[in-house]
């Protein structure tokens, strides 16, 4: 379980988040994992995140109910297709339609809370601003933002006492690089999910851009993905 | 309904946020009230909320379900007493057990998510920092903080276009010159719960800190308070 000081770890369930669960667990932490049932289309994902939580065994893991969908604007939680086939240089060019507005934000704002009861001063997330989507929620720049901000909302910001911090351990990191952290730290990557637009079974498409960010990392990284894929046996 | 240009207003149903609402509407902005059932103990605020909604002429009115009680911490949304009959100098001093941690700040990200689907530019916020519990997340450093913030989270910040900002036109007021200028724009405050303790049929308990800022708001302004209290008939 770990005996160091607690983090709020946020746990999506896919490899990113996965493996910044592990850096938090290699750095002594006491983890509290966070999770969202947002109304995303690939809830399957939930699962995930908690045999991933289980794996790496976290003190506690909490999942929270928000309803995004009543905002919508975004292909995971609207009725919008979820982009496929595309390029390297499409995937990096321009802002998709799988971008949920403000997401991070409000995943951040939610660990703060958690962070104020638990008196934790430390947020990690796994955003990754190289082998990314382009969302402006994962940009050095926002986390930076998030971590003042967080120093101005809450109790300790009046009383003193917690500075907050929030970790983004694979911001500047390739995916291959990511795999291979995760490899030695002793993530079992078959059981995280990348993939937007999975199957009923939880097997993933293979050809959304997480599906093919997540593809090209192994590939690179020399190793076999062992997640499940639409038409592998 | 407003032809001018939409903006979110957070609308809890209580006196400060129907104000704000009523300024937003005078200054032309098509209205788009947004409130939250977050697990607090005084729910029947959105009852009010949404007769104030109506009042005032909203173009839309969103609740989002989000549980707030998971994470705890609060006499608002845990089993922690509420407290009561404390003196302007207690209400002054320190942070009450009613705050709820990182509350607006979660609610500014939903208010930010609803901007970016709607291509709004402007969020309303009725946060007060004269008669006011010593929340830290209604100080003007704070909303500073989140607009900032904003601009950095978003689409708009990457591709450019919309410039966020975060108005919080009663920050400066006394209870007393919000009530006036509400009376002035026409807010009906008998349609307005502040009460932290409500009884079952939705009267105010005029003993928990918001009763008493707002009892003391009325009695400076020299207006009889028409909103339901226990007791009286």
């Amino acid at each position: 379980m770990g005996g160091g000081r607690p983090a709020i770890v946020l746990l999506s369930g896919g490899l990113d988040s996965a493996t910044t669960l592990a850096v938090a667990k290699s750095e002594g932490y006491t983890l509290h994992a966070l999770s969202f049932r947002y109304g995303q289309r690939h809830a399957v994902e939930l699962d995930a995140a908690r045999a991933v939580a289980r794996q790496l065994g976290v003190a506690r893991h909490e999942v929270v109910e928000i309803d995004l969908r009543s905002v919508g604007g975004s292909a995971l939680t609207a009725d919008i297709p979820v982009p496929m086939d595309r390029s390297d240089r499409q995937i990096r060019t321009g802002i998709p339609a799988t971008y949920v507005p403000a997401r991070n934000t409000i995943f951040l704002s939610f660990a703060l809370a958690w962070c104020e009861v638990l008196e934790a001063a430390d947020i990690f997330i796994g955003v990754n601003a190289l082998d990314y989507s382009g969302y402006p929620d994962c940009r050095p720049e926002f986390i930076r933002g998030f971590e003042t901000l967080a120093n101005l909302a809450t109790r300790a910001s009046v009383e003193g006492g917690l500075r907050y911090q929030v970790h983004a351990p694979l911001i500047a990191l390739t995916k291959a690089e990511i795999i291979r952290k995760g490899q030695e730290l002793g993530v079992d990557y078959s059981l995280t999910r990348s993939c937007y637009a999975p199957d009923e079974s939880g097997r993933a498409c293979g050809r959304c851009d997480a599906c093919r960010l997540r593809l090209r990392g192994f590939a690179e990284a020399g190793v076999p993905d062992p997640g499940p894929y639409q038409g592998r046996s």
